[in-house]
C-alpha cells in the first residue's frame, strides 16, 4: 500500500487542514501591480487616467470603485469626470455634481491615490466634450451656453482639454471647427485627448504639436474597468504619462500646464522625443559595454529591457564596420542576445559604434518612430 | 541599407495603416469564456451564482453590471439579492427593492443570462441572513419580525437558503441555533451556503447531508467581480453547479428543490457522489483502452482530462498484477502519460484492471475525496 | 490568539504534511495540450511538423526528444529529417542516417505519435534543400550528385518537398531556377514549404497554387522546441495541417499526394478555400439563429468561436437592411456579443441576412483573406 | 461601404506588408527572464543549478543546450555533471568525460553564464551518487572503487555533495549509512542535496544543519528543461541560491565551502535564517511607515513585495494595541493593502508596533517557518 493512500483514512480535522491548505493559494486577491515605466532624469513618471464615469452620470460603478481599480492597476492619479448635462440614472439617483469626488476622496487618501476633482462638459459638436480638472465646485459649470461653462471652468483655474475629438466624425477623423479656434485664442482649453478608450487620433496628435496643446490618453471608462480592458489577456487602459517634479496634485497640475505628458496606448508610447528618448535610455541597457571582434568573426551582446514596455527596434541604416540585426524586439523585462559580425578582415583598433534604430512603436510625431542608438565599444582585431 | 529601414521613410498614410495594424490585436475585449464543466447523463450542468449585490443595498455596481460579468465569466444564471434591511447609499439612491431586477432584466434577456429575482433577508444571528429566490414582489419581505419575512418569502413560493452560516462566528465555524431547527421544521428554508466568497464551511456541508438541504456556493460579491477574484491569476468566484433538466428558470427551480447541486470553489468540487462521479467519468478518458504487458515490462497509457477542472488522484491501494503511479494530477484540458508495470513474470491472459483512486479535491463528504477507478483491459504475456 | 498561529507550533510530521500539500500543485509537468483546430466534413485535421533535426546532423537533441515535444504540443505526426550531407557533431557521434528514426520509433509508438522516416537532402542553391518523407533506407540518398539523391528518394516512393525556398535569398524572396523546372517536369518534388521557422514565403504559396504543389509549414527546429518558440508567451511552431481520411502514416501520405494541406503560422491560416472555409464554418456559430428587429431598433447576437484559432473579421460591404460591426475579433474559445441595428422604420417580414466578411488572417491566396458569411434569420417588425 | 472593406482590394505589396506587420509580434523568442530574488546586504544572490545531464551520459540534449536554457531562465551559473559510470548512448556517442564542458564553455562565455566543470560519481547505495564540482580532469574519477573516485575528486580540490539522498529509499526518506559517517570524517563531501527535481528531503535538511553541510537544490535535468518544468504554467526548476561576494566561479566556490546557500523549490525557500531573513527584509516594504489610529478606528497600510517570491504570512500572536490580519499573502511583485484596527478608545501617543508573523513557506528549520516582523509607527489618538 502506498503511503499516500493513508490520506483517505486520516482524521477529519487533518483532512480539513489539508483542504484548507490546498485552497490557500487562492484565498485573497493578488493586489496592486505597479506599471513598470521608469522615472526619467529630473522627473517622476506618474501614471494617470483623467477621464472616467460613475453612476452619477452614465457610468455603472460607485465612485469608490474608480479609486480601487486605479490602485489595483498601478496608477498614481485619476479624475472622475461625470457628465454635467447627462444623468441616465436620474430616476434612482439624485443629481449632484460634487458627490462623486466627495464620496471617493477618503478611499483615495487611504490608498495613496491622487484624486483630482473634475467634470465633463458635454455639448454637441462643435465644440464637443471637454474635461475640466482641478475644480472647486462643479455646479457653476451647469450652464445653458457652452461658452459659459468653459469660462466658469477657467475662472476656477481648471485645466481643460478637448475629449475624443474624432468621436462620431466620419472614419473617426477629428475636425477642427471655428469654435476650437475661438476657444484656443481665449486660452480656454489647454489640452487634447489623442487617445480615448480604444481610439488613437493621429490628427489630434499633429494639432497638439502644432498648437502647443498638452496630449492626453484616457480610458473614458463607464463600466468596471475589467469589462472594457481584458487584463488577463494583457490589455491595459490608455494612460497619460505625466512627467512631474513631485507626486502630488500640484505636481500634476504644473506638468499638465507645461505639456509634460506622453500617452501609453496598447503597445504604443506617443509623445515628444524630449520624454520618449529618456524613457528608452533609462530602460534599455547593453551588456557588456565592450566586446572584441576578430576580422569577420562574431561577438554576442545582450540588450536588457528593464521596463514593462515593448520596444520594436528597426535598423535605419547599415554600418561600414559591422552587420547587426535589422529588427530586434525588446520584450518587457527580458534580455535578448544579438550577434554583431565584422565586415573587414583587416580593421583594427577600438571604436565606439552606435547601432542606429527607430523604435517603431514609439511615436514622436504622428508618422515616425523614435530614432535611438545603442552604443558599444568594439575592439577590432585584424585577422590576417 | 536594410529593407526594413525604409519603413522609417514611408508615407504617413502607410505608417498609420501599420500602426493601426499593430494595435489591432488589442482593439476589443475578448468576450465570454465558457466554464468547461461537462453536462452529465440526464442533466445539463448549469453554472450559477445566487448571491450578489448592487448599489441598491451595499454593493458598488449598477444592476446591469452583474449580468455583464456573468455573461463574460461563462455563467448560465445569477440572482441579484440586495439586502432588504440595509441601504448604505440611501443619501443618494432611493430605496426600491424591486428596482435591481427591473433594471437588469432586459440586458439579461439580450445576453441569454437567466436572471432570478431575489433578495437577502438580513437579520442578526440567530437566524442570520437568508436569500430568497424566485420572488414576485420583494416589498412584502420588508417586515419588522424575521419570521414574517421568511414566511412572506415562502408564501410567494420562494426557494430560501441560509447564507454564510459561519460568518462572524468564532473560527468561522457555523453554529446551529434553535431558530434553525424551528425554520427547518416549518419548511421555511431549503438550502444552505457551504461556500461564500472565500470561505468553505465543512460543517454546513455535513448538516446539508444530514438534513437534506440543498448546497450552494456563491460569491456574495459587492464590488466589481474582478476586484474580488483575480481572474488574470486564475481565480474564479464560487459557483453553484445546478444539474437541471432544462436551461431555464423553471429548470433551475426544480433542481434546487431536489438537491441537484454541487459547489465549485477554488480547485474543489463539493457535493454528492451522485453528481461528482459522473462529472469525473464524463471528463476523464483512458487512451488506449487496451494494452499488453509482457512479464515485468511496462506499458504506457494516456489519461485525458477533457474538462476545465483539476483532478488530484491518489491511489487507495496497491494491485496484485501491476504497479501504477501513487499520485496523478490531471490538469485542465491536458493529457498525461503514465506507466503501468507488470509484477509477475508468468501472468498470462486478458484482464480488466481497475486502478483505484481517490479524487482528493472532489469532496463527496466533508472529510473524504471521491473514490473513482480507471479501467483498462490488459493482456498479460508471460515472459519465460 | 488566532487559530492559524498554532501552525507554528504544530508537530513536525504535520508541518511536513502541510508543506507537502503546499508543494503539491507543482509536482508534475502538466502534460499534452491538444491543438483545437476542428476536423472538417469528410476529413480529420491532423497537426504535423515534417522538418526537424537531432544531434545526428546539426540539431541539439536526442531523437526521442522530438517525439516527446510533439506529444506535449498536441501534434499527430512528425518527421525527423536530419541532413544527409552535414554532421556537425561527427567528432563525437557516428554518422548513421537511419539511426534517428530507429532510436525514436518505440517512444513514438508508446505515445501515439505518427513518426515518419525522412531526411533532408542538403545541396547548394539551385536546387537548394529538399525533404524526403516515407523513406525505407536513407543511405542510397547519400550521393555525390543532387539529381541522384532526388531520384533515389523518388525511387523509394518518397514524398519530396522543397525546403525554405527564400532562405538566404535577397529579402528572403524565393527564386525559381531552371533546375526547379527540371525537377517539376520529372515529377521529383511534389511539395514546397511556404512557411519555415519564422518565415512566410507568399511567393512560394503563389507557385504552389499555380503548379499544383502541396503546401507545407514546418519548424525546421534544431534546438529544443521551447528555446525557439516561447510557448509561455503564446507562440507556437508552424504546423502543416493535413486533411486526411484516417489518422495513420498512409492517411498522411495520401493527403500529401493530393494537396490536402494548409499551414498554421502565428495567427495565420494559409491554404485553399476548399479547406479554410469548412474550418471557419465548423468553428464559428451564431446564437441565436433567429432574432427580431423593430424599425431602427437593435438586436444582440452572440458569435461563438469553438476553436483555438483567432478569426479577424472585416466587413466587405454594407447591407441595405441593417448595420453591423465593421470589424469583429473572434478570439480563441470565446464568444462575443454584437449588435445589429435596423435601417428602416417600415421594413417587415422574415429575411435570411448574410453578414459578409473577410477573415483577414486566413489567406486563401497570397493577397486576400477568406470570404465568409454569417447568416441570421431576422424578423423585421414595422415601427410606425 | 466601410473604410476597412477596402483592405480586401488593396495591392498585393500592401497586403503583404500588413500581414508581415500582423505577424510581427511573434517573430522572435522573448529572451532571458531574470529571477527576481534580491541581493542581500554584503552578498550577491546568485541563482545556480549544479546538477544536469547531456547526451554524454543519459541525458537528451547537447551540452550547449544546458547553457542556453540557463541563460533563458535567468540563472547565473550551472554545472553539467554527466555520470562517469553510465553512458546509455554509447552505441552512438564516444565516451569522453571532459567533452561536455569543452563543448559548452564558449557558448557560456558568450552568454555570461558561469559554467562549472563537474561530474556525477554514480555508485550503488551506500554511499549513492555524488557530484564533484570545480574539477580539472574528470578521467581520474573513473575508478573501480568509489572511495578512489571520491578521493580523486577531493585531491583536485573539488567541492563534493551527496545527491538526492532519498532516491529509491522507502517513502523517499533518506538513510544515513556508516559509509556517510566515514566520508564525512574524511572530509570527502561538503554538501548535500535537500531538493532534487520534484523531491524535497526534510531529513537531509536536518542533517545539513546538524553536520554543517552546505545545502543544495538542483534540477538533475535529463531532458530539455521545458519538458520537465512547465514554465508556461508557472513551474520553475529547483535553484541553489548562492550568497557570494562576487559573480565568478571563485565567488561561488568560496560560498559553497562556507554554507552560504539556500534552496528555492516551488514556492518554498529553505535555508538558514541568516540568509532568509535578509531576503524578506530586502523584498518587503511597508508604506507608509507612519499612520494614526483614533480609538477603535482603522488605518490602512500597504505592504509591497518587490521580489518575485511569494510570502505566506501567518500571525504568531495577537497584539494588545491593535488587531491585524491573521494571514497575508504577499504575491510576487504585488502590493496589498491591509487594515489595522485600534483596540482601545483611550490609548494615546506614538508607538513602534511590530506585527509578528511566520513566513510559512520560508523554512529556516525542517518544521518551522521564518519568524519576521513588520514594524509601523502608529500614533494613537484618544477617542473620548
Amino acid at each position: 500500500m502506498s503511503h499516500s493512500s493513508r490520506i483517505g483514512l486520516m482524521p477529519l480535522w487533518l483532512a480539513l487542514l489539508l483542504i484548507f491548505s490546498l485552497s490557500w493559494c487562492f484565498a485573497q486577491p493578488h493586489g496592486r501591480t505597479e506599471i513598470n515605466i521608469p522615472d526619467i532624469p529630473g522627473y517622476l513618471t506618474l501614471k494617470c487616467d483623467f477621464h472616467s464615469h460613475t453612476v452619477f452620470s452614465d457610468g455603472d460603478v460607485w465612485p469608490t470603485v474608480r479609486v480601487e481599480e486605479a490602485w489595483l492597476q498601478g496608477l498614481d492619479a485619476i479624475a472622475i469626470t461625470d457628465h454635467i448635462e447627462y444623468q441616465i440614472h436620474s430616476d434612482d439617483i439624485k443629481k449632484n455634481h460634487n458627490r462623486p469626488y466627495a464620496i471617493a476622496r477618503s478611499r483615495a487618501a487611504e490608498l495613496g491615490i491622487i484624486l483630482i476633482k473634475g467634470a465633463e462638459i458635454t455639448r454637441d459638436m462643435p465644440p464637443g466634450h471637454f474635461n475640466a480638472l482641478f475644480l472647486n465646485d462643479i455646479d457653476p459649470l451647469d450652464t445653458k451656453d457652452w461658452r459659459d461653462a468653459l469660462k466658469a471652468a477657467n475662472d476656477q483655474g481648471a485645466f481643460v482639454f478637448w475629449n475624443h475629438p474624432g468621436w462620431r466624425q466620419p472614419n473617426e477623423i477629428p475636425i477642427w471647427y471655428d469654435e476650437h479656434t475661438e476657444l484656443l485664442q481665449r486660452g480656454w482649453f489647454q489640452g487634447i485627448e489623442i487617445v480615448n478608450e480604444y481610439s488613437f487620433y493621429p490628427k489630434a496628435f499633429q494639432w497638439a504639436q502644432e498648437k502647443n496643446l498638452t496630449i492626453l490618453g484616457n480610458s473614458d471608462v463607464h463600466s468596471p474597468i475589467h469589462l472594457t480592458y481584458d487584463v488577463s489577456a494583457g490589455q491595459h487602459r490608455p494612460i497619460t504619462l505625466v512627467f512631474a517634479k513631485e507626486r502630488s496634485e500640484a505636481g500634476i497640475h504644473q506638468a499638465l500646464r507645461t505639456q509634460h505628458t506622453a500617452v501609453y496606448h496598447n503597445n504604443l508610447v506617443i509623445g515628444s522625443a524630449q520624454f520618449l528618448a529618456p524613457i528608452f535610455e533609462t530602460a534599455v541597457h547593453i551588456i557588456p559595454l565592450r566586446v572584441a571582434i576578430k576580422g569577420t568573426g562574431r561577438a554576442t551582446v545582450q540588450i536588457q529591457n528593464r521596463s514593462g514596455l515593448l520596444f520594436e527596434l528597426m535598423a535605419t541604416n547599415a554600418l561600414e564596420e559591422i552587420s547587426f540585426p535589422e529588427t530586434i524586439l525588446l520584450y518587457p523585462e527580458k534580455t535578448v542576445a544579438i550577434q554583431l559580425k565584422g565586415k573587414s578582415k583587416t580593421l583594427t583598433g577600438k571604436k565606439h559604434i552606435a547601432l542606429p534604430f527607430l523604435v517603431k512603436n514609439f511615436l514622436s510625431t504622428p508618422d515616425r518612430g523614435l530614432p535611438v542608438s545603442l552604443t558599444i565599444e568594439i575592439e577590432f582585431i585584424s585577422d590576417i
